[in-house]
C-alpha cells in the first residue's frame, strides 16, 4: 500500500489528538485514504512536556528544519495558533513543498490573500476544514456539495463559548460574569475570553464563510460586530416573553444591492433550529438558489471533532482532492475581484428589539412611539410589566418594543432620538430580529 | 476557458432541473468547476413532450447512439428511474467512456456492486448525491468530511412523503387515508405511494448510507422495515402525552456484536432536532467517534435540491475529485467483504411504546405486568384515560406502557405472550422509542 508522510507541527489539545487519530487508527484512514498515513514528525517547542499522547521513538523533534529538509513529507498539519510565527512557518513550509492543513481561522482571516496566492505560485495546496465550525465539514459543504447554488444568505452560531454562555444565562437567569466564571472552570472559556465573547472570532469565520459562498473577499475587521460582553438577562427573559431565545448570529445576506455581513446578538423564533443549539455547539443554515436551506449543527470546537476536520484534510490532500479544489477554486486570489460587495448596513430590513428606560408616567409611550412613527417603523408588541398593585412602584420601569420589520439606517437614526427623549432615562438596547 | 461536454439521459422533473442549472447558470458551474460544463444533448424518448424548459437547437434527441458515439462527450447524467432499461443504458455509456451521475437509488440498492464492479474494470466513475435524501450532500459528508471517524450510528427521516403524512397527521389529528389524498393532490405522494409509504424507500437509501457508513454490503431487502401505512393517529396522540413524536426512522446502529439496521415509525423526543423535522423534509443524525454528533437536515427531494446535487456531482466528475473518490473508497467492490455484519434484531436495546386494547376490568393491568416482568421489561410510564364521570363506559379499552430498556428479543416474547392473555382482545401495537 503506498504511503504519505505526515508532520504535525504544534502539539497542543488539537495536535494531539490528530496524532491519537494517526496513531490509533491506522487502519481506518488507511481505508478511507487508499494509503497508509504515517506520521513521521512532530514538532514541539518544548519536548518535556507532557501531552496525554504516547509517540512511536524519533517522532518527537522539536526541529522544524527536520521537516522542512525531509522530502518524504509531503503534507503538514500546521496547528500553532496567532499569527506569527505560524504565517512564517506556514510559508517556509510551503516553499520546501510541503502541502498545508491548518485550523488556524485567524491566520487565514488575516493573511488568507497572502498565503493563498505564495501557496498557487508554490503549486501547493492550503487545506482548512478545521479553521470554522471544527465538528460541521462547512468549508467541504459550500466549496463542493452545494457548488450547483448560488448561495443567497447564511446565518450561523460560530462561537462556542459565546453560545454557551448564553444558554447557561437563559435557562438559569444568571448574569453574564456568573456565567463566564463558570465556563472558564468547565474549560468552555479562556482565561482571557475577549475574543470570543466581543464578536472576533465570528466575525473571522464569517469572513472566511463569506468568501466561501459569495466570492467577496472581506477583511474581518470591518464586518460590523456586536459580541455578548454586554448581554443583560433581562432581555433573554423578554426575548422569551416575546417567543424568540437570543443567539451570538454571524449573518450573510446577498439582495440586489450588495452582501450585508453582521455579528450580533440576534432573536431567533423559539422552536426553530437555529434558536434550539445549546452550549457549546455550533449550527449553521445556508439557504441555496437550488437546493434550499441546508441546517447543520455540531461541536464548534473540541478536541477530536477539530482533529476530525483536520485529519478529513490531511486524507483529502494526501488523496488529491485538496489540490483540484484549490486549483479550481481560486481561493482568495489576490487578482480576483470580489463578486460581492459589503453592503452599507443602513439599506437592511429586519424587525427590531428595543429595550429602554422610561419614566413612569403618561405620555411616554406616546413620545416613543410618535418617533418610530416619523421614522416609518411600525409596533409588533410592546411589554410594560405593572409592578402589580403590593409591589413599591419601579421609576424608571423597562419598556420593551418589537417592531415590524424596518431599515437598520431607520432604526439607528429612530434610536438616537429616542435617547433624547426626556421620558428616556438612559441609553436604548436594540436588537435584530430573525425571522 | 477548458470545456466538459454534459448529456443528460431523461429529462423527467429532475432532468429538466439539471438541464435549468446548466443552461442559465453556466457562469456559476463554470466559476466552481473552473472551466465550462457544456450541455451537449438531452435524450429523451418523446421529442413532442412538453418539459418547461427550451433547450438550444440540437441538443433534444431520440438518440441514446448519438451520445455513445460522441467522444467529446465525457459525463452523463442518467435520470431515467426504474431498473431496466436504466442499468443496461448505464452500463452501454460506460462501455463508452463516459462518467456516470445518477439519482437511482433503486438501481444502485439492487445493482450496485455489479455497476460499480463494471465502473472500476473501466476506469470509470459513477456519483450518485442525488441518490439518498436530495438537498442534504450526506454520500459527500460520510465519505469524505468524515472520513477521520468511525460512524458508530446513523438515523434519519429519509423518506419526505412519509414524513409529510406523519407530520399533517400530527397537526390535524387526520387519519392516514385521508392525509394520503391530501398528499397527492399536492405532488407530496405518488398516485401509488406504496414504495415511500411502507418503508421500501428509506430501506433503499439505508442500504447506499449503511455501506458508506459502516463498509456493510446490505441487501435492501432484507432490512426488517414497517411502514406507516398502518399507523394510527391514536399512537401519535399518545406518543405525544409521553413528550414524543412518531417519525418514520431508518436507523443503524453498531455495537460489538454488529450492525443492526431497521425502517421503523418509531417515538423520538419533542425538542431533538429529528423531532422537528416537519412535512417533506429529510433529516440524518450521524454519530463518529472524533467528531461526535452532526445533524443534517434539508429538502429530501424536488425538482431543484435534486437538481443541485446532480450538478454538484457532474462538477466534481469535471474537476476529476469524484474519480479520486471512486478509486480511493472502492465502492461496492464485490470482492470486499462486509466489514460490519447485519445483527440479529433480538440484541438491540432501546425503550418500547406498547398499545393495546384490554378488557376494562380489575387484574388486566396486573396480568400483562407480570409477562413484562418475566421477561424483564420495566414499566417506565401507564396511561390509561378514566371515560369520566358522566362519559360512556368504554370496553375495550386502549392501555398504553411505555417500558425501561428492554432487548428486542424480551420485546417481541413478551407481545406474543400478552397477545394470548384473555384480557387482551387484540393484536398490540409496539414501537420503538429513540432517545
Amino acid at each position: 500500500m503506498e504511503k504519505t508522510n505526515v508532520a504535525i507541527v504544534g502539539l497542543g489539545t488539537v495536535g494531539a489528538g490528530v496524532a491519537r487519530l494517526l496513531l490509533d487508527h491506522g487502519d481506518r484512514t488507511a481505508r478511507h485514504a487508499g494509503r497508509t498515513m504515517w506520521l513521521k514528525k512532530a514538532v514541539v517547542r518544548d519536548k518535556s512536556k507532557t501531552r496525554g499522547i504516547e509517540l512511536p521513538a524519533g517522532v518527537l523533534t522539536t526541529s522544524l528544519q527536520e521537516v522542512i529538509d525531509d522530502p518524504e513529507i509531503s503534507v503538514v498539519a500546521q496547528l500553532i495558533g496567532g499569527l506569527e510565527p505560524a504565517r512564517s512557518i506556514m510559508l517556509k513550509l510551503m516553499e520546501s513543498g510541503k502541502d498545508i492543513v491548518t485550523a488556524n481561522k485567524a491566520l487565514l482571516a488575516e493573511h488568507g490573500p497572502e498565503l493563498f496566492t505564495r501557496a498557487r505560485q508554490l503549486g501547493r495546496s492550503i487545506a482548512f476544514e478545521a479553521a470554522v465550525a471544527g465538528g460541521i465539514p462547512i468549508i467541504a459543504n459550500i466549496s463542493q456539495c452545494l457548488s450547483a447554488n448560488q448561495i443567497q444568505s447564511l446565518e450561523g452560531i460560530l462561537n462556542g463559548t459565546s453560545n454557551f454562555i448564553v444558554t447557561q444565562m437563559d435557562e438559569h437567569g444568571a448574569s453574564y460574569d456568573e456565567v463566564v466564571r463558570e465556563a472558564q472552570r468547565l474549560g468552555y472559556a479562556e482565561a482571557d475570553p475577549t475574543m470570543d465573547v466581543d464578536g472576533t472570532d465570528a466575525a473571522q469565520k464569517l469572513a472566511i464563510l463569506a468568501h466561501l459562498a459569495f466570492g467577496a473577499t472581506v477583511d474581518w475587521s470591518e464586518i460590523p460586530r456586536v459580541g455578548i460582553d454586554g448581554l443583560d438577562p433581562d432581555d433573554l427573559q423578554y426575548a422569551k416573553e416575546l417567543g424568540y431565545r437570543i443567539k451570538l448570529l454571524a449573518s450573510a445576506n446577498l439582495s440586489d444591492d450588495g452582501l450585508e455581513l453582521s455579528v450580533a446578538p440576534t432573536l431567533v423564533p423559539i422552536g426553530t433550529p437555529l434558536a434550539e443549539v445549546r452550549d457549546a455547539f455550533n449550527a449553521i443554515r445556508v439557504a441555496g438558489d437550488a437546493v434550499g436551506p441546508v441546517f447543520y449543527h455540531g461541536l464548534g470546537a473540541g478536541q477530536m471533532p477539530t482533529a476530525s476536520a483536520v485529519v478529513a484534510d490531511l486524507i483529502d490532500t494526501a488523496v488529491g482532492r485538496t489540490r483540484l479544489t484549490f486549483q479550481t477554486l481560486e481561493y482568495f486570489s489576490i487578482d480576483q475581484p470580489p463578486r460581492a460587495l459589503l453592503r452599507e448596513a443602513d439599506s437592511l430590513r429586519c424587525r427590531y428589539y428595543f429595550r429602554l428606560p422610561v419614566a413612569n408616567h403618561p405620555g411616554t409611550l406616546a413620545s416613543i412611539a410618535t418617533v418610530l412613527a416619523k421614522h416609518n417603523i411600525s409596533i409588533a408588541s410592546v411589554i410594560q410589566h405593572d409592578s402589580g398593585p403590593g409591589a413599591p412602584q419601579r421609576d424608571p420601569v423597562p419598556l420593551v418594543i418589537m417592531t415590524h420589520e424596518a431599515s437598520e439606517g431607520a432604526a439607528s437614526e429612530a434610536t438616537r432620538e429616542i435617547e433624547m427623549l426626556d421620558a428616556v432615562t438612559g441609553p436604548v438596547i436594540r436588537l435584530r430580529v430573525e425571522e
